[in-house]
C-alpha cells in the first residue's frame, strides 16, 4: 500500500533541491529579480505538476530522475502563471498561499519580469534535455495562446457574464488541464514511453486536470480563508464563471468524481508502477486545501 | 555591390509571410488574444533580428531558409519584450512605431497575455527545428533573468540615478546585445556552422548589439517625434541612464564607430557571403530611424 504523503514529500524534497540548484541564486545579478523569482517558487507550492511528471516517468518503467529537468521546468512555468494571474491588471490578488503576492512585495514591474524570467527559464531547462524538441513542444503548446494564456484570456473575458457550459469547459481545459496533461506526457517522454503510453498518460492528465479545476471552484466557494490561505468567495464576488456558479455544489462534486473514474481507467498496461498516479488523482480531487 | 535595401525588403517579405503562417489567425479562439499578438507583430518592425539570423545562416554557407523558424521565433520574442516594456508598470509608453501601444488598444491584461503568448510561441517554433536543444538554449539564455529580462530590470532600477558606466554597459549588453548575438549564433547553428564560426558570429552580434543601443540612445536625444514615431527626449525626462547622459553625443558617436569596426573585423574566413552582415552592421549604427 502506497504512502502518498511520504511519496509526495520525498519527491518534493528532490524537486526543491533541483529548483534551488537551477534557479540563479539571489546573489547573482540582478539580485532583486532572482530574489523575486525565488520568492514565488519557494512560497509553499505542493509541486503537483512536477510530481506528476516524475510519477509518469516511473509508470513507463524509468527512474523519476530522468524526468527531473522537465519537472523543474513545469514548476517554473506554473509559478510564472500564478505571478502574472495575480497582477492588478489580471485577478488582482493580494494573497497567494497565505503570503503577499509578488507584486505586493516587489512591485508590479518586477512581478511581470519575474514571471517572464521564470517562463523563459522553463525553456532554458528543457533545452538541456536529450528530448528538447518533443518536450519543448509539449510545454509550449500547452502554455501559449492555445493553452494556458488563452485560458486566462477567456477567464478574464468571462467575468460578470452569465455562465455558459461551453465557455467554462474551454477555460478549465486551457487554464488548467493542458499543463497537467503536458506534465504527464512529458514524464512519459523523458522516460522513453511508447506512443500508446503517452496517449494514456495524456488522457489521465486531461481528466485529473479538469477535475482539479472543478475541485478548486468548490474549494473557493466552501472554504474559510484560514484553510485556503487567500480570500474566499472571491470568485463569486467578481461574478467569475465557475463550476459551482453553473452547476451548484452537488453536481460539481459528481462531475469531479466522473472525471476521476475516467483518469483511473487510463492507468492500465503500464510497465512501471501506477499506484502513485492513481493516488495523486484521488488527492487532487479530495485535497483539503 | 550589395543593394541592402533590396536585400532587407526581400527577407522582410519572406519573414512576414512566415509570421503570418505561424501565428494563429485572428479567427482562432481566443480571437482577441490572437488579434493582439498580430497587432504588435505587424506594426511596422524592420525585422532586424530575423534578418541577421538568415544572413548568418548564409555566411556559414547555407540557405537562409534553413534558419526561417528560428528567425520567426526571434521576432516573436523581440515583440514580446516591446509589449511588456511599454506597459504602464514599466516604461509606460503610449506610442510604438507611430502606433498606440498594445495596452492602449487591448487593455493591460491582454497586453501582458499577448506578450506571454508570443514568448511561449517563440519556444514552440524552436521546438520544431532539428537543433531544438541548441537553439532553445541560445534563445532562452539570452532572454531570461541573465539576459533581456535582467537588462530590463536594471534599466528600470537605474531610472533617476546618476549614470554609472558599468551599469550602463550591463544594461546595453543584457537588454539588447544578448538577443542580437543570439540571433547571429542561431542562424549559424541552423546553417550548420562550425564552433569557430559561431564564436565569430557571436562577437559580431555582440558588438553591433551594443552599437545599436548606443545609436538608439543618440536617436532618442536628437530626433523629432515624426522621425521616431514616438515621444522623444523621453529618456532624459525620466532621468533614464543612457550613453548620451553619460558620455555626451560626440563620445557616444565615437563609441558606436569603434564597436562597428570590431564587428566588421569578425567577418573573416566564412565560406558564404558576409556582405549582408557587413552592410547590416553599418545600417544598425547609421539608421535614420
Amino acid at each position: 500500500m502506497l504512502d502518498l504523503a511520504r511519496y509526495m514529500e520525498e519527491k518534493r524534497l528532490r524537486i526543491d533541491a533541483e529548483l534551488d540548484r537551477l534557479i540563479p541564486a539571489a546573489t547573482v545579478r540582478p539580485q532583486r529579480l532572482h530574489e523575486a523569482m525565488r520568492y514565488s517558487i519557494f512560497c509553499g507550492g505542493k509541486r503537483i505538476r512536477p510530481i506528476l511528471c516524475l510519477a509518469a516517468a516511473e509508470a513507463v518503467g524509468a527512474s523519476g530522475e530522468v524526468a527531473m529537468l522537465p519537472a523543474v521546468a513545469l514548476e517554473c512555468l506554473h509559478t510564472y502563471t500564478l505571478i502574472h494571474d495575480d497582477l492588478p491588471a489580471m485577478d488582482n490578488d493580494d494573497l497567494r498561499r497565505g503570503n503577499p503576492t509578488s507584486h505586493k512585495v516587489f512591485g508590479e514591474a518586477n512581478a511581470i519580469l519575474a514571471g517572464d524570467a521564470l517562463l523563459t527559464l522553463a525553456f532554458e531547462l528543457i533545452a538541456q534535455t536529450p528530448e528538447a524538441g518533443r518536450l519543448g513542444y509539449e510545454l509550449a503548446s500547452a502554455s501559449g495562446s492555445r493553452g494556458l494564456a488563452g485560458g486566462q484570456y477567456e477567464d478574464l473575458a468571462s467575468e460578470g457574464k452569465t455562465p455558459d457550459e461551453e465557455q467554462l469547459q474551454f477555460i478549465h481545459i486551457h487554464k488548467t488541464a493542458k499543463l497537467i496533461r503536458a506534465a504527464c506526457r512529458m514524464g512519459g517522454i523523458a522516460g522513453g514511453g511508447s506512443e500508446s503510453m503517452l496517449e494514456a498518460l495524456g488522457r489521465y492528465g486531461d481528466r485529473i486536470g479538469i477535475a482539479f479545476q472543478v475541485a478548486d471552484d468548490i474549494l473557493n466557494a466552501t472554504s474559510t480563508p484560514e484553510m485556503l490561505g487567500k480570500a474566499v468567495g472571491s470568485d463569486a464576488a467578481r461574478g467569475k464563471m465557475t463550476c459551482v456558479a453553473l452547476y451548484g455544489i452537488d453536481r460539481a462534486r459528481r462531475k469531479a468524481q466522473e472525471l476521476l473514474d475516467e483518469a483511473l481507467a487510463s492507468l492500465k498496461g503500464f510497465p512501471g508502477p501506477t499506484e502513485p498516479l492513481a493516488a495523486l488523482a484521488y488527492f487532487m480531487v479530495d485535497r483539503d486545501v
